[in-house]
């Protein structure tokens, strides 16, 4: 894992979390927030600062998230961006604010800045060990780091994110921050990453919604010296973010609450590319499909069920559906049942990766989306964790 | 409960359940379909004797839904038909077909017909005894009885359904029959049963999907002489056949899968009727809600985060939450989170029915969900359960 040049991350855990990402120099940057209508604070005001197109650091806290808690709620955010910006040196509207945790709470804004001086005065770097904090820092019910990078030689692009479903009592959100060392304009960043998570981050289902505080960002500070469309192809750079950015989606969707099983939905022979993602979509979130997968079944009568609730075209004699795993391949449906070994495609299931594929048989476009499994644990976590 | 004039229903059930719904003259008749785009062959046939607006009879089977059947699929539905006009002495085409069960199998139509030959034979009558016969034949996973009748004085409607979510492997479905004994044009009751049903059985969340097979029949035979909209205000009849349909879809609800509670979601204040059944729905499909109801925590926050997530006009400063049962009544969001008593919110979501008021304070249209809560047993049923 390779941190991008003139980056510097840090982070400390304690009663609360408080992360900081920083550029030694000014970032181009983009971002993409939750279409929640019930938007956290700092949501509406980092979509400001990532409207101007600029930015320092990130200034990131978890236990609170900030969401439903009215306009106080924004006086905290700029407290936390004042203060911020008092570390880093910077003018406070270039510092962008993220919150996680629990929704109908205001953060501790002094006990954040204190935590925030401390990890600015003596935690922050760019070795594996401050990526490790930072990511740390942020989780909430997370089981494990996600962290993603890609290296193009002489630039890099690196990826943390937290995000486990929302699992305590108004717990949220999935948060993600990509920084890369190339120079690319504002304007050149939002749409690469817009498309990049609208087939990664929104192609997840643990709890099929958005939540209050979702937010995902990216920063270039062009420290290698090189520019995307001049020194690397736009394609490459494309390619980079789009790959970061779905390791970290199948990391959450790996990371889902009470989950055994990675599930990875593709639908293929769609009539549009729109109908591909709500079939993916619609197979990934169906709890019938996802409590099947816990019980290792091959139940493809409710991936049919599931494609057609969607109200997708499909061809049922042309329709495929097939389960896959790195123990095999069986065809259950193809144009009508089709008999399948049981003993075999309980092994296939039994892997700790699924994969379901389903042509559609009516068209050319295609789609992934990812999940996990239904389990007791689920149920668990999510009803007796008690206020 | 009372049979309205003219109808016979009778039902057994061995290794498949066969029901009869026969009426001494024809009916008018109005039907509402699944929009699964991968629907079952005896909805595509029904579908098509509703649309010509007259009926004599049903006939039905439980253990084999006949969906995903392709050609063959319509072919056994053909001969079902054809075999109930032989018993009924109807036409063929005054004959509706419903099936519900396994997903992928065809319905074993000899063994039905000789099961509904002993039905027409020597089990078919008016009483409660045959209600019942009839209602168990069609059940699948359900694990009690769905009747509910209206009494007009001279009229009366009758309403009986099964349901209870998707449980076992590739199973489907709800079914819901209605009979009267007024007389009604098919073309005035086709709007007066799809109203209800909009308002009732599409607002049940179980596994949030419509399958592939569910079914709403409404029958009017005119026996009793009176007519809707001479004999009947037309408002009446409205109103009844809307307060059986809510009578069945709650306890459709109600009997989801390893369910222990029912939940009733009623949304205020929205800016369109849309909206208010979008928000309503949100909430009771959201597994989190779901889990908390399971685990009896008011957890507010899981029902603001639905709401927004189901992307509808709210504002969060007249924003009101309210927990409420038999027990009481407490309000946790008024505007901004409310310190309520824990105790007595444990108390009230300690009930078997529990409703979720949601304000969103931006308009006057309103709607009303129904669902159940998420429980260790409905992971056990749809997971455990192997083919």
């Amino acid at each position: 894992m390779e941190v991008p040049s003139g980056f510097l991350l840090g982070g400390v855990k304690r009663d609360v979390g408080v992360g900081l990402l920083f550029s030694e120099t000014r970032c181009s940057v983009a971002g993409v927030f939750t279409r929640n209508t019930l938007r956290a604070a700092p949501v509406e005001y980092s979509e400001e600062v990532c409207s101007r197109g600029r930015a320092r650091g990130v200034i990131v806290n978890s236990g609170h998230a900030n969401a439903l808690t009215g306009e106080e709620g924004m006086q905290d955010v700029l407290r936390m961006a004042d203060g911020a910006s008092r570390l880093f040196g910077v003018p406070d509207d270039e510092v962008l604010v993220c919150s996680t945790g629990v929704i109908g709470e205001r953060p501790p804004v002094d006990r954040i800045l204190k935590l925030a001086e401390e990890v600015w005065e003596s935690r922050m770097g760019s070795d594996p060990e401050h990526v490790r904090a930072f990511n740390e820092a942020i989780m909430t019910t997370d089981t494990r780091e996600k962290v993603s990078s890609y290296s193009g030689g002489d630039w890099c692009l690196l990826g943390v994110a937290k995000g486990a479903g929302m699992i305590h009592p108004r717990m949220s959100t999935m948060l993600a921050f990509l920084i890369t060392d190339v120079r690319a304009a504002s304007h050149d960043l939002q749409p690469v990453l817009r498309d990049a998570v609208e087939d990664t981050f929104n192609m997840i289902s643990v709890d099929a919604d958005e939540s209050t505080n979702d937010t995902v960002l990216l920063m270039a500070n062009g420290a290698s010296g090189l520019e995307v469309g001049r020194d690397v192809p736009e394609s490459e750079f494309e390619k980079a973010v789009r790959k970061v950015c779905e390791d970290l989606a199948r990391e959450i969707a790996r990371d889902g609450e009470g989950s055994t099983k990675l599930l990875e939905v593709e639908v293929r022979g769609a009539r549009s590319r729109k109908e591909a993602r709500r079939a993916a979509r619609a197979v990934v979130s169906s709890n019938l499909v996802k409590a099947a997968l816990f019980g290792e079944d091959p139940n493809w009568g409710r991936v049919g069920a599931a494609i057609g609730a969607a109200r997708v075209d499909v061809d049922p004699s042309s329709l495929k559906i097939i389960f896959e795993s790195s123990e095999g391949r069986v065809v259950t449906y193809d144009g009508g049942p089709v008999k399948f070994d049981e003993e075999e495609a309980a092994r296939i299931l039994s892997d700790r990766e699924v994969r379901i594929v389903v042509d559609l048989g009516v068209g050319d476009e295609s789609a992934r989306a990812w999940g996990c499994d239904l389990t007791y644990d689920y149920v668990k976590i999510n009803a007796e964790y008690r206020t």
